[in-house]
């Protein structure tokens, strides 16, 4: 099998997959052309070759949890596993460029702690290179202001009216043009040095209508606004149906009913790729793996009592 | 220069490229194996595709907000522009997918929007499969017990103990076996029903060492736990010094100092890929770029009084 594939990816703890007989050396005895990426927590040399993981540890040890949440609440975990998916879709980005180079095997080593430090970027650059001390700042986007995310009538709204012009258009568009007048919020560095001044007067005039209500409003102004959505409210929502985020695989066969999966977020040459099939029932391919493997299937084994 | 390259990527409004006289088909009938990548905030199509975005619009819109706290705190941002990184890392991505197929152009679509959605993996699937609302769980990985943050005599730590055996390691370890004959710490499902209650008694044992101590002696015995670090402790540990993930420039000229940057999260046949120039100065490579381009320099067209 080894021998016909172009890819194989493994996320053991190093030396696992040498202990099995299969490491990088062993496997491209039998097909040097393979790409051959390991997905680990800490990456295949360094001091903690040895450690394990999960993405939890991770995400405290690369500081993404000391800078999210507020001020008098962080440190908050991103609440799904963000460093797993970060270090798959490095992975993934790696074997994709190794692909474009079929001359000979490769080798490809992600940390899963590098790889998530390395998504931070800003929030890095300006620590190296400007000495900028990392801080969780709740809801504010503190590079600019307004920008964050600021209660309504009804529910929370995110404004980033990142732009001299686009902080003009919000001030005029909820009534309150008095506010370009003031010293405080004459520049941006004014208004970053005012925010939460600034944000109590935005969002007393933002109490008179919805979250929705004025997310259609600014975004017909150019004002970059979005309603603080739940998960079923982002895949409800119109821009991801019109979009064709969503397959729906009907009457799944050993599941009696519709099953929905998600799209990747890459529209290709006007398609739209997508998995091709439905999720397996567990040991569903069983038999044509072992069969293609010239080795007799689970069940079979089961029912000659051989296991 | 559209002629030789060999990828575009651009992140503008849907429809601006077409205005400046370089959309794909413009582009592509000067080159027609061009790799054309447009990042987007909803893509370059469907209901929003006027509509302007930010990174902190899409954290919000995807859902990603409303599972990031706790119960009581939730909504939060994640504490980096995480929607800006998701778009780029799936648009590299596809680049380099499409760069292993240089027999025609391509044109990859990426919706910022639908690649954040798409990285919330089973927090999406088990809505969509299985019908469970996603919800704001704090510190807690929810899919085991014990497995999240803990308070220790100093500080925080992340400890997964998702597997039976390393629950049973982690227990005898902190002088509490007495957890493990417990009806209701007695299986994984009985752990998560009753986890704020284990989560005292393993918060009262561990008030007896630091974070640090409790990460060495975990990790020592095979239960994955680590330190909640800030980003300039993540920065200056052990593995990332170790594993070279830190770049310095020496002297930078124009700066007169050292500038550090960071590695990528791939090591690759053995050779840890990094950036190849520190950060360039404002303007730096203009002379260089107009100059290939056939035309004269900005620095030039100023001191002439052209512009």
């Amino acid at each position: 099998m080894v021998k016909d594939a172009d890819v194989l990816v493994e996320n053991f703890r190093p030396g696992v997959m040498a202990k099995l007989g299969l490491d990088f050396d062993q496997l491209t005895a039998h097909n040097p052309r393979l790409i051959y990426a390991a997905i680990s927590g800490f990456g295949q040399d360094g001091d903690w070759v040895h450690r394990p993981a999960y993405d939890q540890i991770i995400q405290g040890m690369s500081g993404v949890m000391s800078i999210t949440g507020g001020p008098d609440t962080a440190p908050y975990r991103v609440g799904y596993p963000l460093a797993d998916t970060i270090g798959g879709m490095t992975a993934a980005f790696a074997v994709a460029a190794a692909l474009a180079d079929r001359s000979k095997a490769h080798f490809i080593d992600v940390s899963m702690l590098e790889a998530t430090i390395a998504t931070m970027g800003w929030v890095v650059s300006n620590y190296l290179i400007g000495g900028t001390e990392p801080a969780a700042h709740g809801n504010e986007n503190t590079t600019s202001a307004p920008s964050g995310t600021f209660q309504t009538g009804d529910g929370l709204i995110n404004i980033a009216a990142n732009k001299d012009e686009q902080w003009v258009l919000l001030a005029n568009h909820i009534d309150r043009p008095d506010l370009l007048q003031r010293d405080d919020f004459a520049t941006r560095e004014a208004r970053k040095a005012n925010r939460f001044r600034l944000k109590g007067e935005i969002e007393q005039a933002l109490s008179v209508k919805s979250a929705l209500a004025w997310e259609e409003e600014l975004n017909a102004i150019g004002v970059p606004a979005g309603v603080v959505l739940s998960v079923p409210q982002a895949l409800a929502s119109s821009v991801i149906q019109s979009r064709g985020m969503i397959a729906t695989f009907e009457q799944v066969p050993g599941v009696g009913r519709d099953i929905q999966t998600l799209r990747t977020g890459i529209k290709w040459d006007g398609a739209a790729p997508q998995v091709a099939t439905p999720p397996p029932r567990l040991g569903q391919h069983n038999a044509e793996i072992l069969g293609a493997l010239g080795q007799t299937d689970l069940e079979t084994l089961k029912s000659e009592g051989v296991i």
